[in-house]
């Protein structure tokens, strides 16, 4: 079993983008910088927009947040989205989610240009996507196929089962893993709450990417001797910890790391890759170059 | 078993918009106008036209055909995009496909008003369908979509398989029928050309979509007492007939049929419910009403 190591690969990944944030720096070009609005208060809300901005500095990327109040109404959080999209000086911003339930979130991310939409949740950059074209992808899937790809896992011809149908990771994974690429072409089936005999069907997969955000949900008997496993669970349970809670991955590692010929871990599996594939979108903000 | 008769119930879906058309244009409103953009002389880009043209005046819809030769250059083809875009009596339009390779497809398709684009290509069309938004859906996954729903065939936590991972058919009609919606809420396989043990995943389905273009490709032996199969398949065989030609679809119906619950047939089957959901994104262009 090969500990798929999100966290060291991650660190090579900055180290690259650093490289090429010194050479334009000293080439004399502009450095990226990525902004995240945060509105409200929501601590997990802090601490993702927080690991970001932290990211950005190790890369030399600038960085801003901009902070609302919970209470903020959706035409001043339009306003908010079209000053940045107005702003040269943003190359790419994010606006972290959950929203309070008063806003329509679609509404604001169908307002943020589609061209600094680091995020990849605008329609137009899922449609692309979904098209095979240039885009910007969300994070999460973007993370995970660059893990696959890092460690070579061959992927053509598997059968990748993936567990959740979210938007953000689920939806896009799945179509990522069947297109014509390298990572890709895998078989892929989607899994979610209504599927039926889901056992039977994680037991055949060469590769299960578990992203439902429910702890220890992929138990040992579901998982087939050599499989790829890839838990994108980032629960948040009770424990004695300094933040009184730890985060709980999909998979119930220690039965299931036995079976495996790789897996990821929770943490320091696909969250630090999450957080550079921003990055690297914010670079191609920046530069057009790929990230 | 029972046949998926879409030539029958697309006539019955032709009759309910005549019917919202006449009453429509009593109440002294506009007809809805569907116009075709058709470069070159490709007979079966001929035939699928003046179907489409034929099926709008059967609902009392405009149409309107726009030819241009297969010399045309990108930038006038450009040109005549934006007169439709801009031309209020034609409420969609589509680019009829194939171009010729001069052509970069997606410049044409992207430079289409996504309020008029009633193919449901555009990328945000293609992004708002996957984000479960209201959006033009092609016509072709919306029309399989509407046969399943008008037989009443249970799809919640069935296992669908779809066979071809197309732009206009596979992806999109997996990314459906995985939504939480009726019909929907399919547990969904996505195969193509370099998935392994093909025959062992659809012998598992309970529902089946074949749309790879390969005559007779789905054969009894991978099918699985009971189960749904929907035919996309229409490729163009030589045959004895006055055309020189006939239809053949992606299943070998004398064995697949007699191991159904359901089947669509070739002709017969999805090709009418295709042009029937042309003409219900053409009414909702028109009206804003769903179609």
């Amino acid at each position: 079993m090969i500990l798929l190591d999100g966290k060291k690969v991650a660190g090579e990944v900055k180290a690259e983008i650093a490289g090429r944030v010194a050479q334009r720096s000293a080439r004399g070009g502009r450095v990226p910088q990525l902004a995240a609005v945060l509105v409200g208060d929501d601590g997990a809300s802090e601490t993702y927009v927080s690991h970001k901005a932290r990211a950005c500095s190790e890369v030399g990327f600038l960085s801003q947040v901009v902070r609302l109040p919970d209470t903020v109404g959706e035409r001043e959080l339009l306003c908010t989205v079209a000053a940045l999209n107005a702003d040269a000086a943003v190359d790419g911003f994010i606006v972290q989610l959950p929203l309070p339930a008063h806003i329509n979130e679609h509404r604001i991310i169908e307002a943020i240009n589609p061209a600094k939409d680091v995020d990849g949740f605008h329609p137009v950059n899922v449609g692309r996507m979904m098209l095979g074209l240039p885009a910007f992808v969300p994070a999460t899937p973007a993370g995970i196929i660059e893990l696959l790809g890092r460690y070579g896992i061959e992927t053509s011809g598997r059968h990748c089962v993936v567990l959740g149908r979210s938007h953000i990771v689920g939806r896009p994974v799945a179509n990522l893993l069947s297109q014509k690429a390298r990572p890709g072409d895998c078989t892929v089936t989607l899994c979610h709450s209504r599927t039926q005999r889901l056992k039977e069907l994680c037991r055949q997969a060469d590769i299960i990417i578990a992203a439902i955000g429910a702890p220890g949900f992929l138990r040992g008997d579901m998982v087939r001797e050599g499989a790829v496993v890839v838990d994108v669970g980032t629960t948040r349970v009770p424990a004695a910890t300094r933040s009184g809670f730890r985060l709980a991955g999909d998979v119930c590692f220690d039965e299931v790391a036995p079976l495996c010929s790789y897996i990821s871990p929770v943490p320091g599996g696909v969250g630090p890759m999450t957080i550079v594939s921003l990055l690297k979108n914010t670079w191609t903000a920046c530069t057009g170059e790929n990230g």
